[in-house]
C-alpha cells in the first residue's frame, strides 16, 4: 500500500502504477479527500518496497499483514478517514450509518401479487429495502428452484416495479455467473449467497457491475476466509460491500434446535477488522420463526448495521422456507425493539 | 409422569411409588400447590401405563417424549404453574425473574486482597453474585491450577467472607468429585464447568448437596445433550439449576477471532424446552475483553436471565485468562446497557 | 421412478413421459439391458402414482425416499444390474472396477517442462490418470491463481499433449461457468472442486458436456448434501460421476495437525447409498506429505476405488501446496502398498 | 528437561530435584538404560535454566515447546531410546510392538453367561484383551446405566474370572473418581472414556494406580488437547498410556451416516508427536456394524497399534449399542485382514 504525498502529480502516480504492473501485479487506486492511496493486488513480496518509497511523490509504503488488505481498517482510514463504518448508499438508504437498516421480503418471489403485497406491508412495517429470491439455491434438484428456473426476467421486472412503487431499493441473489448481467439490469444490490462465498469467478463478475454487493458468509467459513473473499470484490475496485452473517454449521449430536448457529460475536469481531458494514440474517440462521424476534434484537445489540428478514403474510403457504418467515406485524415489532436497543448500545464502550 | 387427583391420599401416592419401584425404577415426587406429580426416573417403557392410570387417586398418566422430562415445560407446569421461568433463589437474589442477574468476579482467586477488592468493585458496579475460581480446570498440567491445588480451603474461606462482607451470594466451580463436600460447605452455588458437563457421577454428587447448580454447556454438546445431562441433576430431586451457555467449538479454517462461538440462539431455544433460567458467559465464549460489552448486550437481548462476567481491576496481571477480563468500570457500563435492553425486549413477542 | 414392462413400446414410454411433463416435471430415461426405467426430476408429490401405474406398459412405480434418487443403489440396479459399482470408463482406464485407480500430477501446472516431467515420472510409478490445476481456486486474491488467470488455453493444451504422449487420460478443475466450454475441449474428466460443490449452475453446465465429472465433497457438507448435489449432475443425464472425499473442516481447539479431517468412513457409507465410485484425495485432506502414505493405504483399505495424489519432483519448489506433494518415488511405494491392501480387503465381508 | 551425565550420582540427581521443588514445581524422574532424565512438571518459566545446567552431574538442559513434554518423542528418546513406540505390557500382551493388538468384548457386561460366552468366542477369533463395560456413561439418566449402577463389584469379579479363564488381560472404564479404587482391584487396564478426557481429577487418580491407562480422545478435542491431557497421566509417573481415537463430532447438515467422524489421520499425526501406542475404536466411531470391517482395515493401514471392537454373539439383543457390535465370526475376518494389511504397510515409507 503506497500512500502518496498530498501534492503528488498524476505523473508521479502513474509511475508508481507502472512499477507495480511491471511486476505482473495490479494496482488499486483510491483517491481520498486529501491524498491518493495505491494498493497492490497480488503477491507483494515480489515488490521492492524500499525502491518504491524512494520514488518522487511517494510519502510512505506500508505492508498490511492480513490477506484482506483493501478492506482493512488500516487501509481504509487513508481513503474514508476514521469513520466507524463505510456508508454504502443505495437510493436514499444508507447502510453503515447511525440507524440499523431493515431488509425484508419473501424468501422466494412466487407471483406479482405475492411480491407486491409483501412489499407494501413490509414498507408499512418500517423496512427500507426489499428482498426477494428469484434464482434459489436449493439442496435438491427435485425442489422448487425459484421463478428464475424459467428465465426469471418477469420476476426481476416485478422486483423493479415493486421497488419503484413502494420506494425501496431491491436486492436479489445471483446464483451463477450466467445470471449476473440480467440481474444487474433490474436490481439495486446484488446478493452473493452463502453457498457461493468461495466462488471467486462469480464474485469478480458481480463486482464489476459496480453495484453494491450483499455478501454472505459461508456456513463453514472462518472470519479470515470470509474477509479474504470479500477482498476479491474490493480488488475489482468495488468497495460497496455489505457483509452478512447468516449462521454457521451447527455442532453437537442429537437433533438440531436451530438450522445453523448464528455467530453473533462475528459481528463486532469483523467490525474491528474492516470498516465495511455488517448485517445479520436471523431467518436463515435459525430456521425458526419463533426465534427471529430474539435473534434480531441480539444482532442489533451486538452492533449489526442492519438485518435481513424473511417476511410473508401467510408463512404456512410460502413455497420456500415458510417455517422461518415472520408476518409483517411481527416485523413491525422487531423494528421497534431493534431501534430502541440501538440507542442503548450506541452510547456504550463496545 | 403421573398426575394425582387434588385430593389424593398419601396412601394412594405411596402405592404409585411402590408400583414404580417394583419395576426397578425411581420415583420423583413433586408437590405443587394443588396436586402431587410423580415422575419416573429410568426406562418407563417397562411400566404399564394403563394399569397405573387405573389406580385410585391417579388423575392422568402422561408420557413425555424428550429425554429431559423432569425439567421440560410440559412437566414443570404441573409443579410451578405457567411461570415464564423457574425462579432460583439464592440469598436475596432471584435468578429467572424479571431482572437480569449479574454474576461477576475474578477468573481465579489469587489472594484475599485481590478477591476482596474485586468483590467490592463488582458490587459497586451493580453485580449481584460473586464468582471466583479456586479449582481451575486447565488444559495443561504445566499451568497454574488455582489455589485449590494446595487444598483450597483457605481460598474458599475468603469466598465465604467476601460474600458476607459485600452481601453477595458466592459461586465457585467443583472440578472433581473429591471437592464436592468441601466446596458445598463454603459457597451458595456449585458450578459444574463445561468440561464436566458429561460427568454424570459429579453431577449426581453435586446435586445431592441440595444447593443451586450453575451448569455450563460443553463446547461440543448439542442442546438435547445439555438438557439430558441437566436431567441427571433434576433426577436427584434438585431443580435449582441455572443453565449457562458459554460458547461452542469454533468452525472454519484460519485463525480464530473468538475463543469459542457464542451460540446465543440456544438461549431462547432452550427456554422454549425448559423453564430453567439460562445465563450467558461472554468472557469465556469470546476470550476477548473488547467483545464482552457487545456480547453481553446481545445475550440479554436474546432473552438471557443473566450474565457471568470475569472482572479484574488489572486484567493484564491476572494469573488466568486476563485477556478476557474487564474492569469494574466496564462492568458498570455493561450492566446499565443490559438493563435498558431488557426493558425493550420484555414487551416484545419473542 | 417408473419401471416399464420388458416389452413396453416406445409409444407407451412416450405416454409416461408426457404425463410427467404435464406436471411441469422432467423425465430421466434410462434404457437398461432388459427394461426401460423412467425417473422423475422435480417434486414427485405432484404426480398421481396410482394413475401412472395403471398406464399400459408400466410394470411398477416406486417412490425413492432419499433426495438422491437417480444415483441411489435402488434406482441403479434397474439400469446397470447388481454391480458393486458403476464403472466409469475414460480411455482405457476403468474407475469402479476391481483395481484401485491412481490419479497423480502437480497441484498447479507451472510450465510445460514441469508438467511433462511429472507426467512421465507419475506414469512410471504406476499412475493411470494425470491431474494438473490450471484454474486454481485460492483463498486470497493476492496469491498465484494458476496459469488459467491469463486465459489458460496454453496450459490446457499441454495437458492434452502430455496425456497423449504418456497415454493417460487427463483431468483438471473447472472453477467457474465461463471455463466449462474451453476445459471440456482439452481434457477427459472435468473436476468440480470442493468449494464449488454447492454451485448448481456450474454442475449443470459441466454435466451437459457429457464427459465424466470428478466431484469433490465440500469441507462443510454432510453425505446427504454431497449426494444431493451429485444428483444435479445425474439429472442432466450424466451418470459418469466419480465422487471424491477430500477432508472436512477440522474440529477442536489448538493448532491443527492436519489441514482437514479425512472422513474415511464416508467412503463405505457412500458406497452403500450409491453405486458411483468413490476416490480419496489424501494430499488436500492432510496437507502433509508425511501423512500421504498412511492415508492412501487407509483409504484403499476403507474400500476407496482410487486415489488422487499430488506429485512433484521437487515439492519444495512447487508454486502451490508443495508441503503436501510427494515425489514420484514415494508414489511408487504408495501404489505398491495400496494394491496389496486391496487384495486383502477384497475377500472380506465389508 | 534435565539430562544427567551417565555417571551422575544420586546426590547430584537429588540436588537437581531439590532445585526444581524449590520453585514450587514437581520433578519427573526417568531412569533410562544409560542415563537419568528429570522432567519439570509445572510452569518451567520460573526456572533458571542456565543455573541448572551449571550444576554438577548435569549434562544438558532442554526446553520442550509443546505442552505434552513428558510424552513427546523428544523426551522419550532419552528414556526408551529410538523405539518406534513405547511397548505397553499387560500380562503377556504387548501393545505398541510389531503386531496389532485386538481388544474385544461386549459394550456392556449383562450377565456372567453373556460375558463368558463372548470372551471365549472373542479369544477363539484371535482377540488378545477382553473389554466389558460395567459403569456405562449414558446420555440419559433414563437409560440402562450398566451393572455398575448397583455397585458393580459382582460384574468386575466376572471380568477378572473371565480374564483368567481365557487368558486375556481385561479392561473396563472408570467413569468417576469414586470407582477408581475398586476397578483397579479387578482389572488390568483402566479405561478413561471420551467424555472424561478433560476430567483431570479422574486422570490423576487413575494414573496413581500404576496400571496401564487406555485413554480415549474426546469427540470435540483437537490433538494438542488430547496429548496435553495424556500429560496429566504421565506427570503422575505413569507412562503406560494407550491412546485411543474413537471419532469426533460429525459436521454437516442432514442426517448423519456415521455416529462420529473417525479421524484416522490423527493416528500417524499423533505417532509423530509421541511414542505412545495409538489404537482405534471403530465401533463407537461409526456406530454401524456394517462399517466396522472397513474401518478396522483402514485403521491398521493408517498405522494403528491395535483396535478395540465391540463383539456380541447376538447384537440385536445387546442392552447397549447393539447396532454397532459385530459377531465373533465377523471379528475373525477383521483380525485376518488387519494382520495381512499390517504386513503390507510395515515395509512402507510412512
Amino acid at each position: 500500500m503506497i500512500i502518496m504525498d498530498t501534492g503528488a502529480t498524476q505523473e508521479q502516480i502513474d509511475r508508481v502504477i507502472a512499477e507495480i504492473k511491471g511486476h505482473g501485479l495490479r494496482a488499486d487506486i483510491s483517491r481520498g479527500e486529501f491524498r491518493t492511496v495505491i494498493g497492490i493486488v497480488g503477491d507483494e513480496r515480489k515488490v521492492d518496497f524500499a525502491h518504491l518509497e524512494a520514488l518522487p511523490g511517494v510519502k510512505e509504503v506500508l505492508s498490511i499483514e492480513v490477506p484482506y488488505k483493501l478492506i482493512s481498517r488500516e487501509y481504509s482510514k487513508f481513503i474514508d478517514g476514521d469513520k466507524k463504518h463505510r456508508v454504502v448508499k443505495v437510493g436514499n438508504v444508507s447502510i453503515g450509518g447511525d440507524e440499523p437498516v431493515f431488509i425484508a421480503g419473501p424468501c422466494a418471489v412466487e407471483s406479482k401479487e405475492q411480491l407486491f403485497r409483501i412489499a407494501e406491508e413490509a414498507k408499512q412495517a418500517g423496512a427500507h429495502i426489499l428482498r426477494g429470491g428469484v434464482f434459489k439455491p436449493r439442496s435438491s434438484v427435485h425442489s422448487f428452484q425459484g421463478l428464475g428456473a424459467g428465465g426469471g426476467e418477469e420476476a426481476l421486472e416485478w422486483m423493479r416495479e415493486a421497488g419503484k412503487k413502494f420506494d425501496m431499493p431491491v436486492v436479489t441473489e445471483v446464483r451463477g455467473e450466467a445470471q449476473v448481467d440480467i440481474v444487474a439490469q433490474y436490481v439495486d444490490i446484488l446478493q452473493i449467497g452463502a453457498r457461493n462465498m468461495y466462488n471467486q469467478d462469480l464474485l469478480i463478475k458481480a463486482a464489476r457491475k459496480g453495484k453494491p454487493i450483499l455478501f454472505k458468509r459461508n456456513f463453514g467459513a472462518g472470519i479470515e476466509e470470509f474477509l479474504s473473499f470479500a477482498e476479491y470484490i474490493a480488488a475489482e475496485g468495488n468497495r460497496d460491500i455489505i457483509l452478512c452473517e447468516r449462521g454457521i454449521i451447527p455442532i453437537g449430536k442429537g437433533r438440531s434446535y436451530t438450522r445453523y448457529t448464528l455467530d453473533l460475536a462475528a459481528v463486532p469481531a469483523i467490525q474491528k477488522e474492516t470498516y465495511l458494514p455488517v448485517i445479520v440474517d436471523p431467518s436463515h440462521a435459525t430456521g425458526r420463526r419463533d426465534l427471529v424476534f430474539s435473534m434480531s434484537c441480539a444482532a442489533v445489540a451486538a452492533g449489526a448495521n442492519g438485518l435481513m428478514v424473511e417476511v410473508h403474510y401467510n408463512p404456512e403457504e410460502a413455497l420456500v422456507d415458510g417455517q422461518q418467515s415472520i408476518t409483517p406485524d411481527a416485523l413491525k415489532d422487531v423494528i421497534r425493539a431493534c431501534r430502541e436497543i440501538r440507542k442503548q448500545v450506541h452510547g456504550g464502550k463496545g
